[in-house]
């Protein structure tokens, strides 16, 4: 089974205008495609390659500490002169130096997430830059917009990572924060092709973030152990677990094994943190140790095959994006 | 907030061209709008009215004995000369004698649910009969075309009711089935308004199935008390649990309070059933018992916010369509 046999490629040549579209204009962008932040898989290198390819490529601040931060912004200017951008989870110790050292390197468009849109948001506006921030709920849309965020990603319970506790999944919460704000919003969860991507506009998404499709690029720092996992994952081969503690999305292994069985006994959040330990994270996704890494991945891994460079990825979106689209009846 | 405001429904007259559809083709319907079968809320009075209104109307036999199933046909029979059909599970003691009985009062299109497609499809497609297998997983869909079955519903997470244990989300299962197999896909789970039947559309899908929306009619059997509950929810409203036994998604109320309670100290499947007991669905959802009842509602119900006819319903679903389709960016 091939997962584009929808779509023969090489056949249709549309073009598709989104220069009216609000994430195109709020990014200078040529697609309102956005290359999710992830930890360990994004770092310049990506993120260069998705800008270059008409996406907005992000760096994925949230397994960095400063000096591999500064390291991967300047990899990523040097590589590219489109609009990029750093993802920031908030909780982290360290925040401020981030957020200083960005500025100081010229980013101007900040993605923050897991934590308090009213934190920083009016100091990075004050300082001309570009914010959005991730929601998985209407509810925390609207205070992000109250906040004074330029869009939201709305995450649905499909995406990879760390996902909310509604287990809202992106059918019903793009809709859903649709209509609770007024400024654009991104979707994010279950978006792998171009049929997805036209879902998600036909939703009232003015974006799509991808995260689990771009870790399986040529440009990903997911290792390739990691990638090769990726594609020849199936549909029922990640689950949303540890929900007592943060919810993440893991692809099934051993150590997914492990947390399943403990959660099954009714295991304490205490449990939890100690099966975790340190450094799983990197293990899996960035050394490529499949049995007891923590691999953080989106549902829509099931339905990824390849390993395109991103300008082969986003080019072929486009086309699909394009087929969905005349394909509805009208 | 208003979950329509998306939608000038007065403002739009456009009219959708659906007659090349492979769902309508296949049903002899008006649109390709399934209205689901329901234990204790679809009748053979929301059945009609969904017919007659231009849908697929379905009784939903699950809840029902030979008598009450009969008397349900002949309602819905004098009501309308459009399209019905039954949903059966058929995990169900009984089922044979049901089928024998649907045959007998001129049943032509049945929906199958929670077994194997193969014990019954040969034995209803002899008697030419429409045969459509539920299925969660584009595995089980396969095996359904290699069954014989003329289409498959693939449910994905969000629905209502009894969910796959993959906790596949209608995003990511819509196009996987899709490619899986060659009959047409009708999508659930996650629909209740014009942009998702779009989205499904955009997704691959041939037709939609929508239980929470139409559960929320006039014409629904749902104790008014729970119609006013499911209007009342809120995004976060529902949670699918009991996953050690049979999966289902629960609106929150104290009986959930408890079913969670029991699962979060790692409780056991034979503690489940004692809890679960017996007649908790028809006294939440067909006696209104809001405490102590089984409330089964889709993740979509938290987007529902009025009681409408079928027929004012089905004709806002399509103007909402129209207008998704013409928003899109092209």
């Amino acid at each position: 089974m091939n997962k584009f046999s929808g779509v023969k490629s090489q056949s249709h040549t549309q073009s598709v205008d989104f220069s009216s579209n609000r994430v195109v204009k709020l990014f200078g962008t040529r697609l309102p495609i956005i290359q999710a932040g992830m930890v360990w898989v994004s770092g310049g290198k990506l993120a260069a390659a998705a800008s270059n390819a008409g996406a907005l490529g992000i760096i994925g601040a949230g397994s960095m500490n400063l000096d591999l931060l500064k390291h991967h912004i300047l990899k990523a200017k040097a590589l590219t002169k489109n609009p990029l951008a750093v993802n920031l989870p908030l909780l982290y110790h360290g925040i401020e130096e981030q957020i200083a050292l960005c500025l100081d390197l010229g980013i101007k468009v900040f993605f923050t997430s897991a934590g308090s849109p009213k934190k920083y948001t009016g100091m990075l506006k004050g300082n001309n830059c570009i914010v959005v921030h991730v929601t998985s709920t209407p509810d925390l849309a609207k205070k992000c917009e109250d906040a004074g965020v330029d869009a939201v990603v709305a995450e649905g319970f499909e995406a990879g990572g760390h996902n909310g506790r509604d287990e809202i999944t992106t059918m019903v919460l793009i809709p859903e924060v649709v209509d609770a704000v007024k400024i654009p919003v991104i979707a994010a969860g279950g978006i792998g092709d171009g049929r997805q991507i036209c879902a998600a506009f036909a939703l009232g998404a003015s974006g799509v973030q991808m995260g689990s499709r771009f870790a399986a690029t040529v440009e990903s720092s997911a290792h390739p152990n990691f990638r090769q996992a990726i594609i020849q994952s199936t549909p029922g081969s990640t689950m949303l677990c540890m929900k007592k503690g943060v919810p993440v999305r893991l692809l099934k292994n051993k150590f997914y094994d492990e947390v399943s069985s403990l959660e099954q006994r009714g295991g304490t959040v205490e449990e939890l943190h100690t099966l975790l330990g340190k450094g799983r994270a990197k293990a899996g996704m960035l050394d490529g140790d499949l049995e007891n890494g923590e691999l953080e991945i989106g549902q829509v891994s099931g339905m990824i095959r390849d390993i395109p460079t991103c300008e082969e990825l986003v080019t072929r979106l486009v086309v699909e994006y394009a087929q969905a689209v005349s394909n509805l009846p009208r």
